[in-house]
């Protein structure tokens, strides 16, 4: 579609194989709209057995609808939700978090992505002030917008201070598989057991067409979710198809290893370009993005070859993204152009 | 599926094997996210020709997003949209469009599913009033909820009670493919030609996965849109696929023989019933769907072998609707078992 | 102010005497603002002496907020209120219960203004389908936009049907001084003690500056209404100035001594045209307004030498309304000028 | 009310005497509700003289309502304002101008509460970038939250990249009256005349019970602002009232004098603890507003006989304001309390 290689997003790849074929087969003969259909019911199955069997699911189009009425489930008007100032949720939304979900959001400074327990007791002043939105929830993305990921450890430590302070916990997991391939330890180890309350797992990244799923860990929550979901506009008449796609990723652990790909990719990548003076790594490259500062002609020169976002202009920095399609080849056919464009 | 044969509604049934055909093929190497690729600018285009090349086009994932979103478009928040009492924005969304799109609905009576000019002005009064939600826009559906076809001549009729009380005309047209395939009629000369402002031009129901398209025949709206769109939540990333669908829909005028073949079905079974003393209609079969009243009995022993919907459980009114799907076979098993069991 | 005497609204006149002096009384001195002040605490005392020791009490601007956000404090996004078709609430606040309390409103028809039992039965269907906005509240108005009044047992009949099914009961007490003088009976008998959970108790109309409140019978409302008055925008800096209103009203039950004057004058003027051919009441006299259907000729000339409101056009019905500051006078002047003009 | 004497808030004080008095002169009589009655339109007039023929003024009942109402005058739900990270809309409006008039507040660092042009520029990137809220509004405070005036010269600074870059301009003038003393300049060379599009005039501060004026300087935007204020809970009914207390406030430029008292206030207070080593200025004095920083041990025992706000407790930062009712009297006593304290 696009003549130059992309290391721009996940999203520039299309649909797995195995995800379209899924749909194929969900197309056979009616079955009823609206999710009461025997493929939707084995998907949620699967996500239960993934997440645990108190999880409810709901499967929505895309990542800004998880995110969204996910939150919408934790949050009154006067709430606010606390988050990295650079969390997608809070720069690359449109402000539908604030219009459709939130009062306000609330960020603190994550130079690496990630919200610490100390950032987030800056927002847990003036609970019970009536001037002032009251702090609910913490949304957290794993990974991070900067391709980092949060230990179990540090998961853990944020949960300490969400309790303590009758926080609700939230997560983006729109590249939540990757997360789960980088620390190499079940969904539940990162989501269930640490307390978060509600979570976006993520399809669409990790190659499916359109398919997002918003898992309610806390089962309270279950009983208003779908009318959010209807009035917020994502309910699917044809719910098979959403479904299917999630079949797809999870048979036989296929979401795994498609992120652990990814992340092999990024992996392979930061090593291949590891030591070249004129490209400075500006985050740990823990999942599928690479983050580095780059002196403008050499981007410039790589992006009449690749197609990749400027993250920060600020600093130079750009963002390379792999994904559960990026081969050994084009990252090898990147890494060698990144490094004659780099002598020259 | 299910094992029951399903007149219960165009949603029951899957995509038209050419929809997922070109999703497949769409499926080809990396694309530019968010609509920038050449397979959404085809579809665009192609849809451009339907409409006309003022229009501007986007699509969604599905039919709520898409009237929800195209009224919003149209209206501030202490203006209303006028439109039947049983249209589906009224009585099927959840209240989204009081949510996300309007203050409020004003509805008046439509027995056959048609606002009529008569009914539009009671609610033109208080214009100007600050304690008075100011009427805005007029909502109809077209085919209505009641598959009944609006003609050219009552489109123009509302039009121009729109034009000369400063209204907008919003059309719901999740089945508008069936009006024109009823009406033999080009899509413009009862949209465009009729001054329209915003419509949904409908895929779903129509043979699709899961896509919907906004068409802004008023263009000043257009600049507007891709920001109501993201902040409305059905900005889809991978684009494409969503675009791929209607290109399989407007190949060769598909969307039209389908739309065709299902109101064909209806009438078939309209006809197939006619006459039978236990079996009357409630509403004129004009495009796909078949409105009757029938005795309870009768109905629980149909509903035993097919699945339907009750309409209007004091008028004992059902509906029955075809598809793209059903079949000539479909109909007459059907057809003969209503016979059969109206005997006993 | 205005030349010609004035049966147009209660909220033409001015304040009491009382009113204007108890605020000159509480503006002594600094006072903490936003309620914490000893004028606010003895308000709030009286009020709870009046409600029930359990009620909560919030101090607002106007009848708009005190409903719009009580309604708020029971209502989620997705659920709905009833109410009757001609309630103020429905048709002259602009839409802000929509936009700012509720999803939709959904009405019944109610040609003396109540809401009957069976009425309210045609929404509570339904119930669990995420298609439709949920039944939640019922709204009633005491008295009624019609000036009549719910009896205690009409009360208890509609308590019943809102326990059964799960509901809550809001009302709408703009003019609630009216209905218990008209009842004979405490307040408490017509609010408290059958189960309503949020009401609005009306000073405006009675003879304050501008000054209602909102009484949460459910206790458990009372920790979010703070932040639901505040983002509501209803917070008033200098609280004092609101409660001394209140405080005027409610010495030596002055509130009820007007409201008796208010009915008396609506049943003085009743009285006083009864009989007369051209003057055929609509509604029941109960409180203090006065519906009748007159030739429009008897109206405009009526109009000429006093201020009122045509209600409904199209039965050629109007409203005279008495107030706290109507005149034995003025009514009898009123009467003697009808009489003399109906004969013409 | 209070026994210790307050510098905590300009909204501790209660209304000047002749506010009171202008209310009970407009009690004469009946009046048209709403605003359409005489004294309201004589204080309209008063203040098109003030700010401009073009000026179309709305009284409102509190601050919150003037921003909020006045802001969502200018936004679309996907646009966002700018305004200081301390403004009062961005911490003390419990997320009302998120929820009620905008999607997002996008705030600059402002240690003295102004806004710069460098700070703009800093949101004025991702203009068309669909998933980026768009800036749309710069809101300043005048006075500032810090007690600082911006000079004519650095709002028109302001005004100059407001239209270089097409954004709308307000003002929350809750102090305006203060500014113009402050500057002894009109009203209008630091609203109308530097383009000013939207401001609040406020009265509450500066002596009313209750009662701020939106004026719209851009006329285009009248037509839609009664729609917005009843919608938006803030149409009184009994009008009169706030614009009476307005006419007391303009009547011989007494709002002048009594900001410019207050502002002296302010002054004597700044000069009688100036060179005191305990206590650090933090701000400017320019109009009612004494930031300083304090010892904790002197801030605890100035607490217990006068009542101030901690400001900023993790610099020590306290706020003392002072009012048109703070008295030489009250100024000298803190003064010589504040000595003898901070010298043990």
């Amino acid at each position: 579609m696009t003549a130059r290689p992309s290391f721009s997003s996940d999203n520039h790849f299309g649909a797995h194989p195995a995800v379209l074929a899924a749909m194929e087969a969900a197309n056979a003969g009616p079955a009823t709209a609206y999710g009461a259909d025997t493929v939707t019911e084995r998907a949620v199955a699967r996500l239960r057995e993934l997440f645990g069997t108190d999880a409810a699911v709901f499967f929505v189009f895309n990542g800004t609808a998880a995110n969204v009425l996910g939150l919408q489930a934790l949050l009154r008007p006067w709430e606010a939700l606390i988050c990295a100032e650079g969390a997608h949720i809070a720069v690359d939304e449109c402000g539908a978090p604030e219009r459709l979900a939130a009062a306000k959001l609330l960020t603190v400074e994550a130079p690496d992505g990630k919200v610490t327990p100390e950032a987030l007791h800056q927002h847990l002043r003036r609970v019970g002030d009536q001037h002032a939105v009251q702090p609910r929830v913490l949304s957290i993305s794993q990974t991070t917008e900067y391709g980092t990921v949060y230990t179990v450890e540090e998961l853990r430590a944020l949960a300490a201070v969400v309790r303590a302070h009758d926080l609700r916990f939230h997560m983006d997991g729109a590249r939540l598989a990757n997360a789960a391939a980088a620390l190499g330890c079940p969904l539940t180890a990162i989501t269930t057991e640490v307390g978060v309350d509600v979570l976006t797992f993520g399809g669409t990244k990790n190659g499916a067409v359109a398919a997002e799923a918003v898992i309610l860990l806390d089962p309270s929550l279950a009983s208003s979710f779908p009318f959010i979901r209807k009035q917020g506009m994502h309910l699917a008449s044809k719910m098979r198809f959403l479904a299917a796609q999630f079949l797809a990723l999870l048979e036989d652990d296929r979401y795994l290893h498609l992120a652990r790909h990814a992340n092999a990719m990024a992996r392979r990548l930061a090593d291949g370009i590891a030591g070249l003076p004129a490209v400075r790594p500006t985050q740990r490259v823990e999942a599928n993005g690479v983050f580095v500062a780059l002196p403008e002609p050499l981007r410039l020169a790589l992006q009449q070859e690749f197609r990749f976002e400027v993250w920060d202009e600020t600093k130079d920095e750009v963002r390379w993204m792999t994904s559960w399609a990026t081969t050994e080849a084009d990252v090898d056919h990147f890494v060698s152009r990144i490094r004659a464009l780099a002598k020259t």
